[in-house]
């Protein structure tokens, strides 16, 4: 099953996808639709998904964490060593965009080093405290495609990830939430970057060093992930940074982020006004 | 003006201090009361702040963000250096306790490294983006106090702090939210840690490298602030990381965060069951 979270009459719905279509379920986005348990397999109006405007997936989400430094081609790029644990940093809502919306850049005074970060997201679909391996499995809802745009200035002006990584308007969050009925345990999926056509990353998730199992289960050590939370699982080699010499993203630039079996972000990068 | 949020009837509930009552506002707690603009000067029932039990100020704020390394005297005892701009990291809400409430211990076998950092805490009252100095004054509704209670191997498994950060039921807020009129930018504020009647910190909020309103300049550059955002701004020195040979709180310790002009905190640690 895959769920999607559309921009309609002024406000923003869960939908579940029927082949082309939509299907309008009673919820104001999937992590409602999530937190609510209401019926995703329910009747409702119709959209068709070629004309739909997509919300970030997930609208309000408790919680949005991100994995560094999981992909061992991206940790050798970044000259990092492989950490004991994974590396987590987090993001605030305001970052998310939707699958087709344009990526708001800073102004160039601020930062112009904006770099792309394709990365498979995990969707907590149900409350984990201290879970098992088989509770981590069972409280994830399914994955879906992240990209975790990055301002690398201001990711490296300090020790601390955060600021560079939680730019308002700037991390695509969809289309859709593929359930694990079909994805399991998110492995085995391939993931690639494309900047202007290009491809920039490409790997699979089978390349984590940390899995969603994993993450899950660690995290849940720490705090209660609650429906509805959002983990970037990490990003593969090929990131801009790690380029020789470093590219980046300007206005203009489409950014396309796909992962099999899941779908695809396409957005382009703008400057204000 | 001082503003607090107290556990009430099965809810929470924010209230006004008057003398040595409380009276009850129209809001669940002052994040809501900030976001609805309700009447904070408003009548209502009261209760003794003396039998009151605190929730944590902000109970679900939109954002919890961190600064680290941002007193002279706690960057040298870390031997850190003095960073060229504010270090962010993020907390959860989950990690949140009332002003009287237990710090829920980890297990020992997850950690016993626990250790105190007492911080003054910005709470924001109305939206800001790309604020002038002038702006980011006036977005702050006020300070209160919070103890950025650490998980160190935690926090030094990967580059990254979130993970000894957030942990659960870990970090005091509140009790009060004094509002600016009376504490203006926070500056000039006696900051004192005290752990089983031993005084650990001891410093004062004009030490701070970036003071409150540098802070929310610098993060509106970033991100969206709202009302009900909380900002701690870092801790002074004497941490028990930094002692010789290092010093952990446990099973029973006291911790007293107080901070002259605002109020204190007094939390005792406790294992689970």
């Amino acid at each position: 099953m895959e769920l999607r979270t559309i921009r309609i009459d002024g406000t923003t719905r869960a939908a579940r996808v029927e082949g082309d279509q939509l299907v309008l379920l009673d919820a104001s986005d999937v992590g409602a639709l999530l937190r609510s348990g209401a019926d995703r397999n329910a009747d409702g109006a119709t959209v068709e998904i070629a004309t739909a405007d997509h919300a970030p997936l997930v609208t309000h989400p408790d919680k949005i964490v991100c994995v560094g430094v999981n992909y061992a081609d991206h940790i050798a790029e970044m000259g990092r060593d492989v950490p004991p644990a994974p590396t987590y940093f987090a993001k605030f809502r305001q970052a998310l965009i939707g699958a087709r919306d344009d990526i708001m850049l800073p102004v160039p005074t601020v930062s112009t080093s904006i770099d792309w970060e394709g990365e498979l997201a995990i969707v907590i679909g149900a409350e984990a405290r201290h879970a098992s391996a088989s509770e981590a499995q069972a409280c994830i809802a399914g994955f879906t495609v992240l990209n975790d745009v990055s301002v690398r200035d201001y990711q490296r002006r300090t020790t601390q990830f955060l600021a560079g990584k939680t730019f308002e308007g700037m991390t695509p969050l969809g289309p859709g939430l593929v359930t694990v009925e079909e994805l399991g345990d998110g492995s085995g999926l391939e993931i690639t970057t494309e900047v202007d056509g290009v491809v920039k990353q490409s790997s699979n998730t089978s390349q984590l060093v940390f899995g969603a199992i994993d993450i899950v289960q660690d995290l849940s050590t720490i705090i209660t992930l609650e429906p509805g939370d959002v983990i970037a699982t990490g990003t593969p080699g090929g990131v801009g940074a790690a380029r020789t010499p470093p590219e980046w993203m300007s206005n203009g630039t489409l950014l396309r982020t796909t992962i099999a079996g899941i779908g695809e972000c396409t957005n382009t990068c703008r400057l204000p006004g």
